[in-house]
């Protein structure tokens, strides 16, 4: 396909070459329409056709229950950060901290009420998520917790039952890559960049009993009491995002839904974890049993290797393999886009580096 | 052009061909680099170069003075009604009501200070603008204005002299249309889904001096301090967004800025201005003297026939010419993306319509 690079990136990040090929045929003009979608007004019918199918293809893919509302917003997850506890928060909130977001989320959060971070994973350098019994909630407004770690690699396998609590998960980096149960939270919340197409888009879905009125200092935008009662057009929304995620979602439901992607995710990934786990020159950061399927993390013996590493992936077509500036090492995000010849070329790769460094 | 149509559309709007073509030929593969700019790293030196060189030609066609900052965020122009409060309200901020959007501006700033409404056109329904004489200010942090209110069809020409109090001017729906002195300005903000490309993107021009330590309720996201610390990057911004501004960017730059566009943009109102003076059909809305360049809005003698306009010349070809749900009506979007030949379109049609239904 034209020359096209395995994009290792966190996110933004690599799209399918199938949503790539639609969206440059339909750039020019939508079905005939003699408009590109980047055109279209957010109230006409043309595109609300577009935004209410893409709503349904999330509820279908997700398997959504009929009690939850789905937002397109903006601000990302980062802007989702304030709008949980300005829209959640009346007493107080418990945060589990396993990585850079989970803590900058807590901190946001600290702004609008008493948040209490019962776990922080700092002690084993966010190498692992907790177990879900050395976990306990206090009586508060909802439990916080990350359930991917793109900066550390780390995943939640599954998630704490916290009760009436309402659970809030930001799945930023692995909405879309595998089956979840939407009724074990109250809210899940994801920055559309890495599996749901492009940036600029934040994805909310929210049970609808927890839409109250939200903290006075709320701005509209971030309101869930507005954003409900307007459909998500209380302003222009992200209306490119959210078409491109529609095809993100199509592409998804035409290979056979979530199950299939999930089947896809764990064979690329355990390619890669097979891989380090039979080696001896790379060290895996994330413990076994916390591994995330999205980003895998490891270390060379040396941080000038783990440089040289990623600028000779680069020459052969393997970009954007640089861990994240705050730890260094290597990461290879494969997100549900990544082909396995990707990931299959990465492990050759690997493999040729090892040999010639060691 | 594959029978494109024009669309009068208020925003969401039409993008002018060269922009399209470009975005169509580059979507798939970016200059040989084998990915999608949708696709690429915000922190990518890729991606940076795209970044940093439509801040450039921003810099460049607005012909923007070093002490001003160029922020690219989230959350549209409403969320700049309540992150302009946030960030620099202190005491007390006077608002110039001239429409739906400055009186939103005003009520959202109501929940971070004090603020005083020193004017309000809701007597004259909106179909003027003040005459800079009739304005007093009061000793405040800045005075807020609409620079062209979208619904109204009506715009500032000169604006207030406010001394050394900043000025801050809602510019979604004009900027890039005319040649301003941004030095006048404290503060200049746009949406981008009209001049300046898709949705999803919200472009904040700001005298430096004028960033402080923000609310401590400000979302992170809608920090201005934390926008420059972070170069628009405190998340990941809207990429393709400002990529599509930096090729609109680019096509007024080639056409000979915004001298050229200015003309442009008098012409195709003139001829439109001019066609509604010399008949009695239709009756325009706004003052002579505060006619908006961008939005042109008239009503036929019947509300019905309102309707029928909209319905017939969409089976012509022109587009969305509804009014705004608020006011009704018909309106004649012509952003700097449409073409003459839309507005010569759209006259000949009004005058066959007139001719048919009187």
């Amino acid at each position: 396909m034209e020359n096209r690079v395995y994009n290792f990136a966190a996110g933004p990040s690599m799209l399918a070459d199938e949503v790539l090929i639609q969206l440059k045929e339909e750039l020019f003009n939508y079905n005939g329409t003699g408009m590109s979608v980047m055109e279209m007004s957010h109230r006409s019918k043309l595109y609300l056709d577009i935004f209410n199918e893409t709503k349904n293809d999330l509820k279908k893919l997700m398997n959504i229950p009929d009690e939850y509302e789905i937002f397109f917003m903006h601000g990302g997850a980062t802007g989702t950060f304030a709008s949980v506890p300005m829209n959640l928060l009346k007493n107080k909130a418990d945060y589990i901290v396993t990585g850079n977001f989970s803590k900058k989320a807590a901190q946001e959060a600290e702004k609008y009420g008493e948040v209490k971070v019962i776990y922080d994973g700092k002690d084993n350098n966010y190498s692992k998520i907790p177990s879900l019994d050395e976990l306990e909630f206090d009586d508060c407004d909802y439990v916080h917790l990350c359930a991917n770690n793109t900066i550390y690699g780390t995943e939640w396998k599954e998630f704490p039952d916290t009760g009436n609590i309402p659970l809030v998960a930001d799945m930023s980096s692995d909405i879309l890559s595998r089956r979840i149960n939407v009724s074990d939270f109250g809210l899940i919340y994801a920055g559309a960049q890495k599996n749901m197409g492009i940036a600029g888009l934040s994805v909310v879905i929210i049970r609808s009993d927890l839409i109250k009125e939200p903290n006075p200092v709320t701005p509209s935008i971030l309101s869930y009491e507005l954003t409900r009662k307007n459909d998500s057009m209380l302003n222009t929304p992200s209306t490119y995002s959210i078409y491109v995620l529609g095809k993100v979602l199509k592409w998804l439901l035409d290979l056979g839904g979530l199950e299939e992607i999930e089947r896809r995710n764990i064979e690329k990934a355990n390619l890669l974890y097979d891989y380090l786990d039979n080696q001896d020159f790379y060290r895996p950061h994330a413990d076994k049993g916390s591994r995330s399927n999205m980003n895998v993390t490891f270390t060379t013996p040396d941080p000038d290797l783990d440089s040289l590493f990623a600028s000779k992936a680069a020459e052969n077509g393997l970009l954007n393999l640089k861990g994240h500036r705050l730890v260094g090492g290597i990461r290879a995000s494969i997100y549900n886009a990544m082909p396995i010849d990707g990931v299959r070329k990465l492990v050759d790769f690997m493999n040729d580096f090892a040999k010639e460094n060691r």
